[in-house]
């Protein structure tokens, strides 16, 4: 049986128990050509709360009844796609379910010899692309540049400040509680990091960067972004990559009310969707993979168990109860 | 003598008469190198609201006790300076007075019998500084795209807007009441005109531009601002270039809530001061006066007249009411 997480029901605020109904269907039969892949791992992004919003977005909202959209990294267990053989494993966008069945489209092998599987949901993966990309091309990142990231000890902060160091930056994280600060600065490398749960925000800023900030990569939104608006150098520029201390809100966003920051520093804020540089992804994960066989890179994935606690697993993303990626373990290999 | 307005007070919220004082004083004598002008017009800009506060911006703020700075134009009278002899039309930053002394940095000689005078305040002064690099250089303008301009009436808005009629693209103005749009659809030939004074601005901003705005060039800030964001193509580029509906708030500003639009669309938002384009300004000004000469352009200037009324004609920048560039006559030439 092929155990699916059906979106069940628009949640208002935080997700609930009954967003979603965990139900049991026949695995499909595969046709010519086609694949079932058994999934392995599955990715929890905070971008996946947009994707249950019935709104006009960079991709359709999940409709109620299907099956939660996610991406996934799995094994072809059955094939009937000469191109694709048994035992392959694949990264692509599997959706919250144990098995699925696929032309092969949408999906890229990886290989587990080079790197876990996890990572490749991870720092390989959209998180990484994300940061990757967000950095030098949104960014277009310079050498020596004051780089400060919000959500800096989640899947993509934590790739965006290790990218930031090995491009010669100084950079500076913002997260939640005392061990995450630690683990950004002993164990990745950043030179410093802020506790936004626990000391004064602005000072911090201030105090970790008196000079100012080049580059803000923007995981989190809301009051934080609005003090890094305080804190921008001239020609800064600000990467809106995302913004989870939103997605779950009932009332109106408030908006970066020091927007005019841009104005006074002529700097500039600009948004990113990944998917937009897929053609380049693989030169991306090259360059990425080089950097984690020299150990200059590190993915961090928090991997949680089973597809019944999916819906605890996935509250972890917003009260930050997690280090590094989130990521949900389906099935043993 | 010489009247001065001098700022004495700093106003919350909306200036008010005692903001400043007319004080008289006797004409400076002039020393060697030094010149004397006698200030024909002053230019009454937006920006003046932001120099009154007291905070850290694109430029000091005008100390209490100081002559208000204002761009303006005026004559030599009397010249110690080789370089500029008696009789020289000089534009520059004279401030809230009738006569100023200068060595003669920060102001550049303009013909009276190019363009008249408050054009050199106008669409060839800062304003249409503004617009040209805000358009080209910060929006980096292409043909055929959709162009929606706020404050679309003033010194600024109606410049953006007949440059990108220019440069072939479709435009639309945003301007309070029914006088005024029609001024922008019937003498200055913009595609349409939204009355957001009597109109529904997001469902107006939807029937004038249905497929979405590639530039938005914002001088108003606000609400409108908030709601062009909704109405974004992918890529689309914010000019920040101002804030008017926002600068006499004496509650916290509202920021922008729609921003993760950026995101959703791929867009940027950069702010702009166009003094970081002086380098520049003759070229630009010498292509502006050629589209003036061939009538393709075209500078609106509304002038009233005395330094006495300096204070109740700063507020039609606020209230609206005034059509085009807002100018001070000081004096006759």
């Amino acid at each position: 049986m092929n155990k699916q997480l059906i979106l069940s029901k628009r949640p208002e605020g935080l997700p609930k128990a009954d967003t979603w109904t965990l139900e049991e269907h026949p695995i499909p039969k595969i046709k010519d050509g086609e694949i079932l892949i058994k999934q392995l791992y599955i990715s929890l992004d905070p971008a996946m709360r947009g994707w249950m919003r019935d709104v006009k977005s960079y991709i359709p909202p999940v409709q109620i009844g299907e099956v939660m959209r996610a991406g996934s990294v799995g094994k072809v267990i059955q094939s009937k796609n000469p191109n694709i053989p048994e035992g392959t494993y694949l990264s692509g966008t599997g959706g919250v379910q144990q098995y699925v069945v696929s032309g092969g489209k949408g999906w890229y092998p990886v290989d587990p010899k080079l790197a876990p599987l996890p990572t490749y949901i991870g720092a390989l993966g959209m998180p990484g692309m994300t940061a990757y990309f967000g950095l030098l091309e949104v960014a277009k990142l310079k050498e020596g540049e004051n780089v400060m990231v919000s959500g800096a000890a989640g899947a993509v902060g934590s790739v965006v400040g290790q990218i930031a160091k090995l491009k010669g930056c100084k950079v500076v994280g913002i997260a939640g509680g005392p061990e995450k600060c630690r683990y950004l600065i002993e164990e990745l490398g950043f030179d410093g990091a802020i506790d936004y749960k626990n000391e004064p925000i602005r000072d911090r800023m201030k105090a970790e960067m008196p000079d100012g900030i080049d580059v803000y990569f923007d995981n989190v939104g809301g009051e934080i972004l609005n003090t890094a608006l305080t804190r921008i150098r001239r020609h800064a520029r600000i990467v809106i990559c995302g913004a989870i201390s939103q997605y779950n809100n009932t009332e109106p966003t408030k908006g970066p009310s020091n927007y005019m920051s841009l104005l006074v520093n002529r700097a500039r804020m600009e948004g990113m969707v990944v998917f937009d540089y897929a053609k380049d992804y693989g030169k991306a994960a090259m360059q990425m993979g080089q950097w984690m066989a020299e150990d200059k890179l590190k993915s961090k994935e928090d991997v949680y168990e089973g597809i019944e606690n999916f819906h605890e697993t996935f509250l972890r993303l917003f009260s930050g109860e997690k280090m590094g990626k989130l990521v949900l373990k389906v099935d043993e290999d």
